[in-house]
């Protein structure tokens, strides 16, 4: 089944009307990528409320962007923004959104300065394009659902390999080799596998460090699939049956993390859902070490809309992909994150990491 | 030996006085790093012209920060750019150069929605510090001469290896994994693995297509060190002797790349090596069929300053890292390309990347 871009863009569409702009200026490269499938790295599309699309980009890209978009590319020679505004003219626009979380000040001049007749007026677009990517279609949850099954196939043969001795960089490599072995396209962020004392450090990049027996093990990877993102973390302990205080922070953060998954439905608010989890936390005394955000939308990016936090003041929409990984980190001795990607439904939410979130006890 | 961050700071130290400027606010993360040795994902710079450096990051970097940069990182809760203009003003500066080529719209409007006193004049930077870093010193040049070395020896050790009958995406991976055993912190970026007639598409995304007997097999690729990255372009015939069109591109590319390398001097201009390539390849009857730039710099990105093609009007400076890569692609067919890394001096340029370009056999 082919991705329907006509939709998306009718939908787009259908928000300019509203806002009265008569067309969109959409030059952020994933928003490019959501409504007409190109995936180079110049182009620009131009969306009149009523009319056709314009699909431009450079020498480069007219043969993989004609077979990827299935429109007409028109060249711009040179750099591509000073070529923009008189394709913009063409379409008879006037009043025109521009993406201006992404346009840069010098770009925003280049263009400015390239409608010679003063004919644009430039709007702020105010993100509707990441607006409409929070919720997913059917082959967006397609593409999440194979990223996230590659993703915890690739989980299940490290673990049941050797761990023990290997380095975290050793072992960080051969999932990203195990998961493009499994099909992803690519490995969708820079994995974090951790262990010991640096499982405390929630980002920490992969070293030297062996992986001991008692050890905690935490991984953090994902796979991508057609531009979609997978994002998973598990925490094991290695060669040794967990010590108390190992059992006690894993059993905090599961219970935690169910807590986030039966909160996250259709309008409710990302703050809400972060504050049940904070809440769940408290009795266990582990409150104040859960020091990062609860969870992010995913999709093509990895940290995209809806962001689930301290701060964070919107909701999840019906069908939104997001994580739901909170972590419990004490400095120096190690630490637990368990994250799940998944679709928010109103009934319950579709998880799609589906490996075990049981205390495991690996490389024995 | 340290990577001397003071001096760099004061290079533009120097720079911010000629130009009238209170400060600089760096936020352009590459930048960032080459003043300070950050690495992490969000933080910034504040530069007086005179007085102490500020730097600035969230919760997540503070540590890091410290470490990396040397300086007291001061805190900001929340987005970063509406902390900034606090801080600024707590220098003094007045006049403040930023970052136009890399603050989207959207941040430069809340940067002066936070300077609530109307405090701060926000004056372009002009890419200052791109202009630095076009200069190698002998820090950069080291690492650089580090990332190429490995790139070499990957390759060799790729094509010494059975080739015939291995997809293009198997041996794209397997040289990934070579340049990290070798010790690259990453591989520089994606790889492009072309045969035979795919060779003929200069960007060409690594397939399921197998190598055959015969084949051209272009392989572009390079390996990062301590955030440098490496350039090379090798193109090789696969388990026989070469035919005459593939002998007559690659002789024909390998004299233009030659050319390339003798033009290729302190304050030549950048369009004038570039007209010297496409002047060598006429002869051949190939000048249409080298359809991109010439090169590129190369240092803590990919595609950096200085550019060198048809439009371009710069000149190179002494002891600037750059690519010489033309091509020659022949729709259907196959293509050639052969690119080096190398440093401009005076005298001749020190390549880097030291693979045999004879046009060689490989995977008999």
């Amino acid at each position: 089944m082919p991705v329907n871009y006509e939709d998306r863009r009718r939908r787009l569409g259908d928000l300019l009307g509203r806002r009265e702009l008569d067309a969109a200026l959409i030059t952020e490269l994933h928003n490019l990528r959501y409504l007409t499938g190109f995936t180079g790295s110049n182009g620009a599309l131009i969306l009149p409320a009523d009319g056709d699309p314009v699909f431009a980009t450079d020498g480069r890209y007219i043969e993989q962007g004609r077979t990827e978009t299935g429109l007409d590319p028109r060249l711009v020679k040179g750099p591509l923004h000073p070529g923009l505004p008189a394709l913009v003219i063409e379409t008879g626009a006037h009043r025109v959104g521009v993406e201006t979380h992404d346009l840069t000040i010098d770009q925003h001049e280049t263009l400015r300065e390239a409608d010679e007749g003063g004919d644009l007026e430039l709007v702020g677009l105010d993100q509707a394009v990441e607006r409409l990517r929070t919720v997913k279609d059917a082959d967006e949850i397609a593409a999440l659902r194979e990223a996230c099954d590659i993703s915890t196939r690739a989980l299940e043969q490290l673990v049941a390999g050797p761990v023990l001795g290997r380095s975290e960089r050793d072992l960080a490599r051969e999932i990203d080799n195990l998961m493009l072995d499994l099909g992803a396209e690519a490995v969708g962020f820079d994995t974090i596998l951790a262990a010991g004392p640096n499982s405390s450090i929630p980002h920490h990049q992969p070293s030297d460090r062996t992986v001991q027996r008692g050890d905690l093990l935490k991984i953090d990877f994902g796979a991508r699939v057609r531009g979609y993102h997978a994002d998973c973390t598990r925490t094991f302990v290695v060669g040794a049956e967990p010590t108390d205080w190992q059992r006690d922070v894993h059993a905090a953060v599961h219970a935690a993390q169910a807590t986030g998954l039966k909160h996250a439905r259709p309008d409710v608010g990302t703050r809400s859902v972060f504050d049940a989890v904070v809440a769940s936390l408290e009795p266990t005394g582990y409150g104040d070490k859960f020091v990062h955000g609860l969870g992010h939308g995913v999709g093509l990016v990895i940290h995209e809309d809806p962001f689930m936090g301290e701060t964070t003041t919107g909701r999840l929409p019906d069908r939104t992909a997001i994580t739901i990984e909170p972590g419990v980190y004490l400095p120096g001795l190690g630490g637990v994150r368990i994250e799940d990607t998944l679709i928010v439904h109103a009934d319950a939410p579709e998880i799609l990491t589906t490996a075990s979130k049981d205390l495991r006890v690996i490389g024995t």
